[in-house]
């Protein structure tokens, strides 16, 4: 059962063919697990292997895959049964034999081997194999990058996909407040994270916890001057400050959201940082309203920190949503010089004003959504330097 | 710091300079996450933005990353710091500037652009864009695929990586009998889910546990008929089946095991196929010894499960090692017919001959290690359909 109405996914179907045609894109090959589960409802851990949406200009998409996935795509796609293809399972992972072979084949069936078609050539889940063997077998065929396509279609999210990602957003307060009452000096850090995972996949009452598309990263003292490792099993040490980029997960709905919590006394500095950046965020919230641009959100911040003597030089903040490993981003709209996307209602973020040093670091970062005349923060977690001492 | 001896990375990259040089590549882009950390030691989540390592056939490796990951990399790699390599932020999911133009004048800078490339043209982590943008700007390279070239390389097991596997599997063992101590008709899937990341997150007392490359695969009832299929929030029926197919995890080592429970009285059908796949077990692990051929596995399971009137079409088990998201197999050997590698001692794999049928489905699979002289079962979870009435 898909957990999404019928008349929705056509709606999302109706915004992407409308780009197709735009971009004169006659059938998409949809390899994008996100952009899969958002077009058609399916969800499943087979990403693994390859697998995508055909969408042409009319009718139901094609679901393809693995033959045993067939039966997890029966369960979870909102279309019949005959859009489901399967292929071999010797197709798998098989040097001499590639699926997109198989799909090539499906498509000349069909006659649509003659046809401009768009596939997603930077994805994780379009190998450079994939092209390769789609212009081998469909040497009639115009290949043209439709990477981001049906990504830029998802990143205004309707009520229902607002309302998952409040249900996230309730879970991820209750993952940062078990963090805050279990963490204590001398813990190994594994320890600390696997309350984080049961608290985060128990969920609320209402709305049970699911996998987000990345898992913890909890680095304490200088491993936090990294942003991406991700824990071990050694003893959080006393007198050590730790950041906790965390998401709540509904449905593969994410509410991102950091904090840095401290054991013991701070060093000043953590103080002049979280100063900066608590100022920093105000900064851009206030920019992050419906007419503006992404990158005025970042201007803001930018400018309020570069006054406390800081500098970031990555982005801070990415469009989120629904998604699957390994990326929460929904990889369209970045807070960043030169990014003119116009905000809208509805829109939603990760704000991700986060600061590395060379041997600390320290996040506290917000997910919000534009509402009508401003923006709103997702989920409700103190915004400060947490202490515990 | 590294989990492994320098020695243990300079011996793993001199088996790779043999493969390149057997096939002629003078240089190597690796850029499967699990290949870079098996050569070089890095481990961070930040294989959502592209990245690699690059080998050529002297010296250190090159990481090459995002511009922020270069402080993980500093902090996890054996290298010296001058071979880590960033590239500027704004080329992070930008569709106007592409990593591996960076790369490309970095090859470029140290006159590598003239020589015979090794891509992973079948990664998740190699889009088509990566090798469009290379043969773009080193239009005197010679790109050839090097798919599977480290993989093949990680096959046999070194002791440390045997010690680690067998860590992932006391891990294993604790996370199954969890399942069975907690595990009741009402209880929510997620709730159940939540217990299992628990346990396998904490781990041992001398080994904490790390996060699988794939999340616990859950399905009750028919949906246990598709086999990727993760958990809901719905309550476990009473008189249902559910197979749990889980791995222990140690230092992103991996020991995976499936077995099936069912919360009331079974169906005669379940004993039936149990009974079938124990025998077909026993069959296999007769044939796993040094000097067999991986299809010899696949061959004695096959012919076995026939005699009890089953099939099973698809491959029945796939080496395991060292791996992150989206697959804990190395994508090399398979057992299936045609599959003519010759089992050596210290292959470790997941022996995975799992039944699903139109409405229901079992797994029952073993991680196993070749001996001297036959096969071991890394983990001691009893073999057998649990039941919970």
């Amino acid at each position: 059962m898909t957990a999404f109405t019928k008349v929705e996914f056509e709606l999302r179907i109706a915004k992407v063919r409308k780009s197709m045609d735009q971009k004169n894109c006659e059938i998409l090959i949809v390899t994008d697990p996100s952009n899969m589960a958002w077009l058609t409802g399916y969800d499943g851990w087979s990403f693994y292997v390859h697998q995508c949406v055909i969408l042409t200009l009319e009718g139901e998409p094609l679901w393809f895959g693995r033959e045993m996935d067939t039966k997890g795509a029966k369960r979870t796609v909102f279309m019949k049964q005959e859009n489901i293809i399967g292929y071999p399972d010797d197709y798998v992972q098989n040097s001499m034999k590639h699926p997109m072979e198989f799909l090539s084949r499906i498509l000349l069936g069909k006659n649509l081997g003659q046809k401009t078609i768009g596939v997603e050539k930077d994805n994780y889940y379009f190998s450079a194999s994939c092209l390769e063997s789609l212009q081998k077998n469909l040497t009639q065929a115009n290949f043209v990058d439709s990477t981001g396509l049906v990504n830029w279609q998802r990143i205004v999210k309707s009520s229902r996909e607002l309302e998952f990602m409040r249900k996230a957003a309730r879970i991820v307060e209750k993952m940062h407040a078990r963090i805050f009452e279990v963490m204590e000096p001398g813990m190994r850090k594994n320890d600390l994270v696997a309350e984080i995972f049961h608290s985060g996949i128990t969920g609320t009452e209402g709305a049970g916890g699911d996998y987000p598309a990345i898992v913890p990263m909890t680095p304490t003292g200088a491993d936090a001057s990294a942003p991406h490792l991700t824990w071990d099993d050694q003893p959080i040490p006393y007198n050590s400050g730790t950041f906790f980029e965390i998401a709540g997960c509904y449905r593969h709905y994410h509410c991102p959201l950091s904090r840095t919590v401290y054991l013991g006394n701070p060093p000043q500095k953590y103080f002049d940082v979280e100063n900066a950046v608590l100022e920093g965020i105000e900064a851009g919230l206030e920019a992050a309203k419906p007419g503006n641009l992404a990158e005025d959100i970042e201007a803001a911040w930018r400018k309020t920190i570069a006054r406390h003597g800081f500098e970031k030089e990555s982005r801070c903040g990415y469009s989120i949503g629904l998604s699957y490993p390994p990326d929460w981003g929904e990889r369209t709209v970045s807070f960043r010089k030169g990014d003119k996307t116009v905000l809208e209602q509805n829109m939603t973020f990760h704000f991700m004003p986060a600061l590395w040093f060379e041997d600390w670091g320290l996040e506290t970062t917000e997910s919000i959504v534009i509402t009508e005349n401003n923006a709103e923060t997702l989920a409700n977690v103190p915004r400060k330097l947490f202490v515990k001492s």
